[in-house]
């Protein structure tokens, strides 16, 4: 069976899900490659010992150059902070190797423009880690809103909203300062993704970006706490979109509402394993949201069980997506969502950063 | 006991509800003031008549002018079409009688404006029906956020959604045509009262407001289907409001979701007797949104029913205003929400009407 | 239009329920007969009067003979304690006055036997108040049954759950002395009435009966806190049945799950406006129980309000079994659930009871 | 790192979870004792080489004594139909290797007694797979139970319900023959082992177990459908228990409720990621079931990932067995649940299959 030397770059929060995910993926999916934990890399060497040891890959290192460089690493995993992106992908793409970079891709609209060019100009597989829109319940509603179930969509609302700086008493971090790791550059991204993957190209955005908590303790706070942009698709359909790092109580909040003129839809992913479905053409007195719980028949779900509403879970995601990135780097077909699709995103929120300061409705044609 | 006699305009939907409410106040709230079914108004006397025997007034008229002038008429409820609200509440008002008004108080922002003066000239008793607000949960609520049990309050999210339109072969009637019938008009004010009520006044708003289905069966629609717009409160919170009545699998849609810095709260006008509440001040392990059923121990919740949890529904929240309404009249108090604070909800709309036709930020004093 | 002099033994809790349900229920449903609030009867004058003030009577007393015999009284509703239903009701028929009873139907079973046979040797309309059976969603689950919708009834499992006396340092009372004032007594028939009513006959049960908090301030406690009792209805199918007031959290715990060979359905009066209901005939990938919301589509809803998804509450309850009573007068036609049906749910308690000592299962039919 | 060689027995539903959840485990927990996929074994050598190339196994057996035999199978996992658990068991203690096994333990009481003895007699480390147990939710509810926080216990319900078999045209197949297959021997070992664990022995039971659809396509069915219990703990507290395997709409119906006389906790499996807690302590006003999300604050939840509300899924269960199994492995130390928990769940079975023939109370000490 074909293998594949896999570097990861950072072992942190989503360092460690990859390489769980590219443990895991050849058994649950039966893939044709598979991967072979070739490198870990982090800011120190300690760390990255301790990475390696810890996740099982075979060797370390403190210098994402020589885990790009090394020939036994066939394809990179950036799961490093946004800054420090794009000059990897660009490395590795001038080697040829398909890269697979967490969100939200770079840490600004050059970047991420940057990154697409080099990706298209290398030819290699390039993949942007969006994760929860692979889970079988999201999937399953791409597919209905596709196959026309819900008609025509009329109304879109979609939140990605958790609450790990409700706290005013939280601390300044590293996280507390740079667009890139604010409201709209860390949580925005996948709920924009989920956006556009389910009604398509956003036409354009009204937005607000606000700091909740100007100072925390151990200093000033320079990037976002939430922010709010009213959006109208091209099919049309009128949306609004709601991000926040302050939202008291919730955990996970990265849930949509889709209005039709058939139907509806409803998804949080704090309930995952569930979609709520909504057809207008039954009878008036049996209508009403369905709760269907995900299952085989759902997209990507049997691989993992074959009973329905046994469930599968947040690292199920990153496993669906090494699934996706080998079975993209076998084929040399391009996987959704490439480079491209992430600098879209990218392009919502500059749009919306500048209509923000604009208090202007800003057309993202122009980003 | 004192007795006063009660005099409704219309006999439709909302004619009844404050007829029943009348017949049942008293025994449910022991009121001071007892009131008399005396006399009902409707566009034909037929229908009139009809509704006099169905709800058990004493006299019928199918003009209102006789029945605002009617001497053993002590008090007017007005519950027909916003474009008649306007001439007779000053009739009433110049006779020196207490006027209740069904929202949207008015047809324009003109009538409402009118309407006040009107009112507090007479100083007569004055009340615009807002009936969602007065649920125990909703006043609940309401209670928790003046209390402080959330803290400032950073976000507000507010609904009301229905979908009694959301079929487009639906055909056009007068409820299509004219702005006090489209959404802004017929289901905004519901909830901008709410958030009036539940965070204080509205600094600016930024809307949209659209007709979806511009041609019906039956005629073209001209007034909106939908809309949406961000505003911020005067005290300093960030928020959203949607308003629709094409969102199709939604029924009593009033809804919202109000985040603060030490708690959060939630509600579903669809599940109205359960109110969500989240306090951070928690272990960590066993925080989450609590679902609250109301009882006896949330407001005007105990004379319906002495246990908890066994609910109250749309007609209550009328006897709830019925008794508001008695009992400002009894004791010659303001009751909240005046003729003022129906007019404060149509400066919003009217600063949304004129932000959708700009696309600019409105600001509610310019109004 | 005909009208009819009501007299209410009891100005508790259900006597002022069933006070208000009088005063509302002519302009709700438009019934032929309208009721006048004739007479309250309470323990004492003192408290009689004050009733009537509240309520709106004509009249008072405090000895139920002189309420019985009250030429101007037409029909009796009986709201006093368990003890009392018998030699009341037995007084009425016997002057040929229809009679409403709350549930229990007596304090025994020898009592329900003697008020049915009074009752039906009087010919008189006669009638059990088990309300909460009378949602527009439980009549809906009802005619889903009898519809064939779910198919064949293979299981069936009930609770009635509250958490009055949860807490072990809640008082002794009344209501700790005296089966009929036990948990089988008082929460049990309105759930025993609703599987027969749903799933028709119980044909044997084996039960567990149980005082948890065996003494409390202020006494012994000499009945039942919680029961179970495993059940097989005459249909074949299988059942259990859950019955306490000591059950942690649960303010109106009155819930069914029913399953079928085609579907289910799932019920909670704590969320009584909602109905959930699962079909197998559809593709796997959209299956799901749906919510249905209650609106005009469904039994009794409309004359409350036009709107889905309003919702009705307790009070409403009693109208719709003050409607049912006033219809049974007018016409003559005998209305469910009599006086037998309210023997028939003291016949399964009794079985309960004597299987729960006998550690046997008994069959109804010897009861 | 200190390695070990798993052999598993079947590849089929289990056979996989385990062989992906041996890749996996490693990486999420660090475990002290890295695990090697060293051998498959299925029923044919065809299908036992398509497992080896799926998961990842070096070498394919069809012959379970092979497997149990090899030196480099330093620990036997049993994944296959209850028939063969005994026999496997047994020869891979007599050499000293630790057995995992999946539920039920063995086919029979005999079974598993014997089950027992081996393993205690050879002091090797014994396992039995109840999965759904270890969800960070349900060791929360363990824990919050152990620890007081809803008193004393007086009321359990459980159930296990899915509906695969609720269509009635479903075949018949080896699922439909043999006790060990049925409802009984299938699925209620999962819910008695979570009342065993969440509140202690059971003492004794009363029993209804039941062929719903005795023909099916294809032949006869000779095992059970659903079957419902009565028990009581040893602790005192009451309970009830569902299985079945008919449970039209339900899909992984492993639910409970427990009432304490301090608060109660509820659990639905088929929203796994979320424990229901109420506590009485509080104001009444803000009483409420609250709905825990797991997280980071939760029973091995973190090594899944750091943010709370992400949410774990079915395979998850199976990497926290993984871990619990190595670490047994690694100290010798026992790890809940041993052969001696599973067959003390199936003395309840047997206990409740007595009861369901004579229709009798039977206490467990007895089996
Ligand atoms: N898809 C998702 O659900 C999530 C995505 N992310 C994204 O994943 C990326 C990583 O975030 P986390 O894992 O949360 O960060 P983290 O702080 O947990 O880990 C970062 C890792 O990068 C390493 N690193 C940092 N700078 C480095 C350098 N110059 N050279 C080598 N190694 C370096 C650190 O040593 C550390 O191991 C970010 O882009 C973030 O936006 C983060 C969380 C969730
Ligand atoms: N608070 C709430 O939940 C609701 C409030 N409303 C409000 O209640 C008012 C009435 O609406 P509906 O009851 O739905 O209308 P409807 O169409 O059901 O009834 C209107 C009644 O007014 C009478 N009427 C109309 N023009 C008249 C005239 N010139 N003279 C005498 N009688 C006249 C009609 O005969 C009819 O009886 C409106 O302002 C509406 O916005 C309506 C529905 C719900
Ligand atoms: N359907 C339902 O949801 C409910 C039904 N009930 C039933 O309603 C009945 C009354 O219960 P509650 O209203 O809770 O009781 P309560 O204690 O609130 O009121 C009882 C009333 O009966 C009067 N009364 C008692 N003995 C009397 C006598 N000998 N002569 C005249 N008046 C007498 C008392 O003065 C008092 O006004 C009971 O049968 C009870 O089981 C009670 C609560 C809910
Ligand atoms: N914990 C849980 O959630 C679940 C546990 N189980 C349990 O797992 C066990 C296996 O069930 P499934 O995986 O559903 O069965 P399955 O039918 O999917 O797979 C059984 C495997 O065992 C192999 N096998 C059967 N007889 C064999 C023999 N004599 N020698 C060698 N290999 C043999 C087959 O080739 C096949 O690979 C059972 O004990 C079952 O009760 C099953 C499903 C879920």
């Amino acid at each position: 069976m074909a293998q594949i030397g896999i570097g990861i770059l950072g072992g942190g929060y989503m360092g460690k899900a990859h390489a769980v995910a590219m443990s895991a993926v050849g058994a649950v999916f039966n893939t044709a490659l598979r991967p072979r934990l070739e490198m870990v890399c982090a800011s120190s060497q300690a760390s990255a010992e301790r990475y390696r040891g810890a996740y099982g890959f075979e060797r370390a290192t403190d210098d994402w150059r020589v885990l790009v460089n090394d020939p036994k690493v066939g394809a990179i995993i950036i799961a490093s902070p946004q800054e420090t992106h794009r000059e990897v992908a660009e490395a590795a793409f001038a080697l040829g190797k398909p890269v697979f970079c967490e969100k939200p891709l770079g840490a600004s609209l050059a970047d991420s423009a940057a990154m697409v060019a080099a990706a298209e100009a290398s030819g290699c597989v390039n993949m942007v880690g969006f994760n929860y829109i692979r889970t079988p319940a999201s999937q399953f509603a791409r597919k209905l809103i596709a196959d026309g179930e819900i008609g025509d969509v009329t109304w879109f609302r979609g939140e990605h909203t958790e609450d790990f700086y409700a706290d005013p008493e939280a601390p300044a971090t590293w996280r507390t300062t740079g667009d890139a790791n604010g409201t709209m550059g860390d949580l925005a991204p996948h709920m924009i993704n989920a956006a556009l993957a389910l009604l398509g190209p956003v036409d354009r955005v009204m937005a607000e970006v606000e700091t909740v908590h100007a100072s925390r303790p151990g200093g000033e706070v320079t990037n976002d706490d939430h922010a709010q942009m009213m959006c109208r698709f091209e099919n049309g359909a009128m949306g609004h979109m709601y991000f926040s790092r302050v939202a008291t109580g919730r955990k996970m909040g990265y849930a949509y509402e889709i209005t039709g003129t058939k139907g509806a839809i409803r998804f949080d992913q704090e309930d995952q394993n569930a979609l709520w479905f909504y057809r207008m053409d039954e009878p008036e007195a049996t209508r009403g949201f369905r709760k269907i719980l995900t299952g085989p028949a759902h997209p990507d779900y049997r691989p993992f069980c074959q009973g329905p509403g046994h469930g599968t879970g947040y690292q199920d995601q990153i496993i669906i997506e090494a699934r996706d990135f080998l079975s993209a780097i076998e084929t040399g077909e391009a996987v959704w969502p490439t480079f491209r699709n992430g600098h879209d995103v990218n392009r919502v929120i500059a749009a919306a950063m500048t209509s923000s300061g604009s208090k202007t409705w800003q057309e993202i044609k122009a980003f």
